[in-house]
C-alpha cells in the first residue's frame, strides 16, 4: 500500500516533458496550426493490467489546461486488447507533443503491474503473497512499487531504513559469537532499532533454526529447492513469517507457494518487466466542432 | 555517440542513494563495526555487454572516499559468466550500503546494451544499422541511449527538437494541399527549421513517392512487410535514407536488414530489455589487513 | 519557432523576484497600506517590438492573485512611443513590488526583438533571412531566441547537439585526409549523427568547393567580403544552403543579403541589444473604488 | 564591494553548459579524437576591462580536470586589443566544447565592466562616484553588480530589502500628511526598518527641502537639469548624500558630476552594455607533446 | 516587518511533508477508509501568541484540495488555553496525515511569538523596542523573524549584507589607526557601502565616544551593566541610536529598557523559545454528513 | 542510530550560508584585509554535550579551503564550561563570515543533545530508554534525531512510513468491530504492511488488554499516572514492548522509568531544547606568521 502524491507525479512528468520536448516539438509547431483541435483515445494493444494513468493525465494537462480528459479505466483494472484507457479532446498540438511521454509512463508501469498480476494469478488459492524487491530502476522505486500494488502484489521494504535484513555479509564480524552470529546480530539490531522488524536470510536449515531461536520476525529462505523450503516452513512452525526468494519464475512460483511460505519475492517484477503495448489513436472528425473553425 | 557528464552521473547516483538509504542502512549500522574493512568484486552471472560502470564507481565513492576501486572491464566490453567487472576494497559499511544502488544501475544499463548487441550481431554483414527510439524510461533517456551506444547501436533523435519527423497525425490539417499533404508539411518544416533534417513516415509506397518528391532527408517505412520494404528501398533509390520500424524482433531483424534499408529502429532496446544478472561477492579474508585491527 | 512553457516562465520569474525582493520590499511595506489599491499601465517610452509580455504578467500574478491584467498588445507587435502594453489594477503593494522585475524582463527581451526587427527590415525584399547565434546570455538562451522570433528572425541551432557545424579547429586532426579534411569530417559526422544536418564553415572559395563536394547541407561563409560572397553563392549553385556571418552590421546587412545568401547570422541580436525604454505609470484616481475605503 | 562564491559560479556555469551542450557536442565528438590535445589562448579583440575570468576557468575545468589554465590577466585589468587573457592546454574536445560558454560569460561581464570604466573615467577628478541600478538581467544581478565593481563603479542597493527608497508612487496614500507626505513616509520607514538607510526621490527643489527636513540619508535627484542639480546640492548643503539619475549618458555625465552630487546612477551599465569582442585562438603545434602520440 | 510569500511557505511545507510522510502514512492507509470524512479543530492548550497559521493551512491543503478550513484566529492574536485556532473538515486520511506537520510549524513559530510578546510586555511604557538577532535556526531565519514580528518585536538585520556591524574582531587589522581604529573602520565602511547604515559594537564608554565621533548610526552596547548603559546613553545624547545586548533575560529586560536605550536585542527569542502546546481534536460526529455514507 | 551523510550536511550548510551572507559580509569586506590571517577557537560557555561539529567544520571549509581545523572534541562528548571544541586558523575574512552559521548549528544541536543527556542521566540504573518523537523542526528531523543519539537517546520512528502507530483517531471507522476495534486495526495493518512493527496507543487498561490480545509489538501508554503505568506493565507481562509518553518532565521521568516501561518518549527533546552557549574566540597574535605579511 503506497500512495503517490500529486507533487511527485507532477515533478516526474515535468522532467520527462523537459527531457523529450527540449526546445520545442519542431514537427508539430511547423505543421499543425495553433488552433487545430483533435480527439484521441489511448488504447491497449494487448491484454494488460493498468498502472500510471495519473501520469498520462498530468502529461496532457501540463501542456494545456484546455484538454478534456475522460478516463474509461482505472489503475489496477485488467484491460483487453483494443479497450480504451482514456479519451482526450483539445488542442491538437498539445495532444501530439505530450503523446510519447504519456505513453512512456503508462507502458512501463503497466508492464510492471501486468507481470505482477501473472505471478499473483499463478499462486491463486495458496496463502502465499507476491512481494517486490529493492531491484528497481533508480529514481523510480516509488512508481514501480505502486505498479506492483496495482498488479496485486505487496511491497517489501522501501529501502534500507524501514526493515532490518541480516544477510551473510553482515555476519562476517560476528563470527564465533554465542549462541550464534545470527543471534548476536539480532540482539544488536533489536537494541539499535526497537521500532523495526528484523528479517534474517537463511541459506541452510541450520541458519533457519538459529534465526528462529534468535527471535527473528521474518526468515528469508534464499535459493532453496522446494523440498528444503517445505522443511524450513515446518521447522519455523509459525514462530516467524517466511519469505522465499531467488530465481523464482512464473513456471516455478506455484510450486514454491505450495511449500507453505508466507511470501515470495521476485526481483523480475521491477527489473525485467517488458513494457506493454499501448497507443494513442487520433480521430479525424471532431465531435463538437467543425474543422474549418480551427484553422488560423 | 553520446557522452555522459560527471555531473549528471553524480546527481543520478545521489538521488538513487537517497531513495534507497533513507534514514540510514539500519542493518549495516547495527551489525557491522564502523572500522570493519572488506574486499568485494562485482561479477557477471551471465554473458553480457557492460554499460554503466561509472554509476557503480560513483555510488561507492559517494559513500566513502576511502574505497579503492580497480575496474577489470570497461563499458562496451563483452563479458562471460563469472568474469569480474571491478574489484573493491574499503570500509565494509560503505560497500554494503552502496551495493544495491550500484547493481541497479549496471544491471539495467547492461541489459539495454546486451539486448542491443544481439540485434547488432543479428544483422552483421548488412549495411543496416540499429537505432533506438524515444520509447525510453522517463528521466533515463540519456542513460539508456548511452547504453545503446555501448551495445553497438546508433542513437535516433534525442527528443522532439532535433529532427522533424512528420507522421500521419501531423498531416490532418493539410489534407487537400498540392502536390501532396506530405509536400506541404515538408515545405513548412524546411522554412521553420532550416537547421534540422526532415524525416517522413510512410505507410504506403505512394507515400514513399510523395516523401521522396518532397525532398525528405529520411523516409520512415513503418510496419511494412519485407517484400514491400524492398520495393520501397528500390523506389527511393538513394535519394533519401531509409529507416524500417514497427514490431521488428530478433527473429525478423535480419530479413528486414536484407531489404537494403539504412536503419532499423527498435523500441524494445530501451522499453523491454530485461536486466542482466550481476552480483557483488564479498571475500572474507582481507588482503592487506588483519580482521582484528578493524574491530572497534 | 520556439515556444516557451508556462513552467519555465514561472520558474524564471520566481527566481527574479527572490533575487530582487529578498527579505521584502521595505519601502512599500513601510509606506503603503496593505489595503491600498491602484491602477497602472505599462507604456512604451520609445518605438519598439514587444517580447516577453508573459513574464510581466507572471511577475504581477505571482505576487498577488488579485491583480487584474488587461494586455493591449501581444509579443511581436510593433509599438509606438507612448503606446500602452498592458493595464493593471489591484493591490498597490504587489504592483509596486513586482514593477522592476516585470520591466527588467520586458525591456531586455523587447530590446532583442527590436534590434532583430531592424535587421529584418533592412533586408526586406531579398530572399535572405536573419538568424541568431549561440552568443546568448548564459541561462537565457531560450528566452533570447524566443525574442528573436518575435522580432521576425529565425533561430539557428539551439546548442551543440542539434546541428553539426564543422569549423577550422575541428579539422586539425584530419590534416592530410583524402579527398580533403572537410570531406573526412563530413563522412564522420554523417556516420555518427545520421539524424543531423551538417554545416561546414568555409573561409575560402577552395573550402566552399570542398564542402559542397563533401555533401554539406549548409555552408557557413565566414567573414567574406560581398564580392567573394557572391562568387561563393554562384559556386554553391543551390547544392547547399548558404549562411553569411562575421561582423555584419545594420549598415552592411543589405549588401550582404543581395549577394544571394540564404541566411545571415548576427551575434549582436542577442549579445549586444540595448534594452528598450518602458515604464509603469500609476494613476492616482482609481476607477472602481474610492481612496477612502482602502485605508486600513 | 561584492564577492562571488565558488558555489554560485559553478552552479551558473553548470547550467550554462547544460543549456549549450545538451545531448553532447556532436561536431566535436564526431570529428576530434578523444585523445587529441590542444593549446589555445583567450584574446581580447578590442580594448576592454576584464570581468568574469573565474566563469571561464570554471567552464573549462568542469568539462575536464586535465585542462591546465594560466591566466595572464585578472578581473579589473584594462586590456588592449590582441592581449592574452588566459592560456589553455588540455584535451581538445573539452576545450572546443567549453569555448562558447566561457566566452559568453566573459564577453558580457567584461562588456558591463568596460562601459562602467568609461563612465568612471569620464568623471575623473570630481568627487562623484558611479552607481549601478536594479535594472539588471533577471538571474544575473550579482554577476552584473560584480562586473560594475570590476569597472570601478560602486554598487547601489542589491534589492528591495537593504535600502528604503521612497518614490512618488509610495506617497499616494500619504497625501495631506503633515508636515509633508515625504516626512510621514520617512517616519514610517525609520520606525519599521531602523537598521536601513532611507533615500528619498525628489523631482523638485521643494521635495528636496522636504526630504532633507525629514532627515533622509540620501536624496535621489531624478531627471533634473544640471543647473537645478547644482541648486539642489547647494540646498542639501551636506546634510544628506545626493544621487543624480535619469537618462545620464557618457556625453552628459561629466557635466552632472560637476554639479557636486555624491553619486550618479546609470541603468545602462547593466541593461544596455554591448558585449566586448573576445575569442579563443587555437594553436596547432602543441608545445609539450607531439601530435602523433595523441591519435587514438 | 517581513512578509512571507506563498511560494516559500508552500516549499517549506512540501519538504516537511516529504520528510514526515515518506513512503506514505502506513497507519492511516491501513486503518482509515479512503472515503472517511472527519471534522477537527486546532486548539491552544496553553495561552499563546499565534504565528504560522498559513503553514498549517498549506499543509492540509497540500494533502487534499477537498479540506475546508475556517480560521478562528490570525497570526499575532493572543489566545487563551482551549481557544480554537482553526476548524477543519474533509477527508479523514488527509487530516490525519497532515496533522503533525501542521502542528510542528505552528507550535514552533508560536513559541517564538509568545516569548517575544513576553519581552515586549515587560518593557511596556518605555521607549525601547525588542529586536531579534542572527541566532536563528539555519534555514528558518525568515520564518523565525516573521514570528518575532507576530509577537510585537522588531527585526534586526536579515544577514551580513544589509547593515555594517563593526565588532572587536574587525578592528584587529586597524590597530594604531588615527583618530581611532573604530573611526578608520567606519570610514572604510561608508566608502564601500554608502547605502548601508553603520553600527559599532562598544564594550567601554571610550569606545562609545569613538563610535559617536566616527559618525556611527547605531551603537551596540554589549554586556554593559545598567549603570554603565545609562552613562552610555547620556554620552551618545541622541547623536546615534543605541542598542543593548548580551544575556538580557525576562527578569532584567525592564531595568535595561529604563536606561533609555532605543533597542534591546535578545538571541533567546529565536534560539531558545520553547514550543507552545497545540493539538488537533477530532470530533466523531460530522456535521454535514452521516458516518454511514463514507464507508467504502 | 542514524548517520548523516556528507551531502546532506554540505547542502544544509550551503543554504545556511546563503541565507546569512546574502550579497556578502559587508562589514568584513570593508574592514578586514583580504590577506589577513587569524586564529580562533570555538569554546563552550556552559557545560554541554556536543552535537553538530561536522556542520561547523563544513561551514568554515565551504568559505575557504585554506582554513585549518583541529577538533578537540567529538560529537557525544560532555564538555565543561571553557573547554575548547575546535581550533581554527586561516583567512580572517572566512573565519568571521562563517562564524555565526557554524555556531547556529552547533548551539542548537548541542542543545538537543544536552537536554537528552539530562533525561538519560535521570533514569540511569533503570531498564528504560529515552526516545524522541516526530515533534521536530520541519526540515531538521534527521539532524535533531542525530543530536538525540549524541545525547544518549534512542530514535523513535523516522516518519509515518516505518512503523504503524494506531491511535484513537484511526479507530473511528472501526467502531463495533469484533473482538475489538484495536484488533481489527492491527489485522489490517499486519496485512497491508507485513514488514512493519505495529504499535498501539492505549489510554486505559482495557485498551492495553485489547492491544496485547491483538498481538501489538509495542504498546504506547499515553498520559497514565505512574500507578496505572505499573499495572499496565504488569498486564503486558513481557508480551509486548511498552512506551510511556505524555508530559513527562525531568522531574517526573525517574518515577516513570521505575514503573518498568521499556521506553519513555519525550517531545521536549526536540521541540523545546534551549540552545547552549558557545562562542568563537579570536586570538590576536597568530602563531605561525607575522601580522605584517598579511597586509595587502
Amino acid at each position: 500500500m503506497i500512495s503517490l502524491s500529486r507533487q511527485e507525479i507532477s515533478e516526474a512528468v515535468r522532467q520527462a516533458l523537459a527531457e523529450d520536448v527540449g526546445q520545442g516539438d519542431a514537427t508539430t509547431l511547423a505543421t499543425v496550426p495553433a488552433r487545430a483541435y483533435a480527439h484521441a483515445r489511448m488504447v491497449a494493444r494487448e491484454p494488460l493490467v493498468l498502472a500510471g494513468l495519473a501520469f498520462a493525465r498530468t502529461a496532457f494537462q501540463t501542456l494545456s489546461r484546455r484538454i478534456r480528459i475522460e478516463p474509461e479505466a482505472a489503475d489496477g483494472d485488467r484491460l483487453d486488447r483494443g479497450q480504451t484507457v482514456l479519451r482526450l479532446e483539445g488542442p491538437a498540438r498539445a495532444l501530439l507533443t505530450a503523446e510519447r511521454v504519456a505513453l512512456n509512463f503508462v507502458q512501463r508501469l503497466s508492464g510492471v503491474a501486468t507481470l505482477t498480476s501473472r505471478y499473483v494469478a499463478a499462486i491463486a488459492g495458496t496463502k502465499a503473497r507476491v512481494l517486490d524487491t529493492r531491484k528497481t530502476t533508480p529514481g523510480w522505486r516509488r512508481f514501480e512499487k505502486y505498479a506492483v500494488v496495482c498488479g496485486g502484489g505487496l511491497n517489501h521494504r522501501r529501502g534500507l531504513d524501514d526493515l532490518v535484513l541480516i544477510k551473510d555479509n553482515h555476519l562476517a564480524a560476528l563470527a564465533g559469537q554465542r549462541p550464534s552470529p545470527i543471534a548476536a546480530a539480532v540482539v544488536r539490531a533489536r537494541r539499535a532499532y526497537p521500532r523495526l522488524k528484523v528479517e534474517v536470510e537463511a541459506d541452510t536449515l541450520r541458519q533457519v533454526e538459529d534465526a528462529v531461536a534468535a527471535g527473528a520476525d521474518i526468515i528469508l529462505l534464499d535459493n532453496m529447492p522446494s523440498r528444503v523450503l517445505r522443511r524450513a516452513v515446518a521447522l519455523v512452525a509459525g514462530r516467524a513469517l517466511t519469505e522465499a526468494s531467488g530465481g523464482i519464475t512464473l513456471a516455478s512460483v506455484r510450486t514454491v507457494a505450495r511449500t507453505g511460505v508466507d511470501f515470495i519475492s521476485v526481483g523480475a517484477l521491477t527489473h525485467s518487466a517488458p513494457a506493454v503495448d499501448l497507443a494513442l489513436d487520433f480521430t479525424r472528425r471532431p465531435r463538437h466542432s467543425s474543422a474549418r473553425s480551427h484553422e488560423p
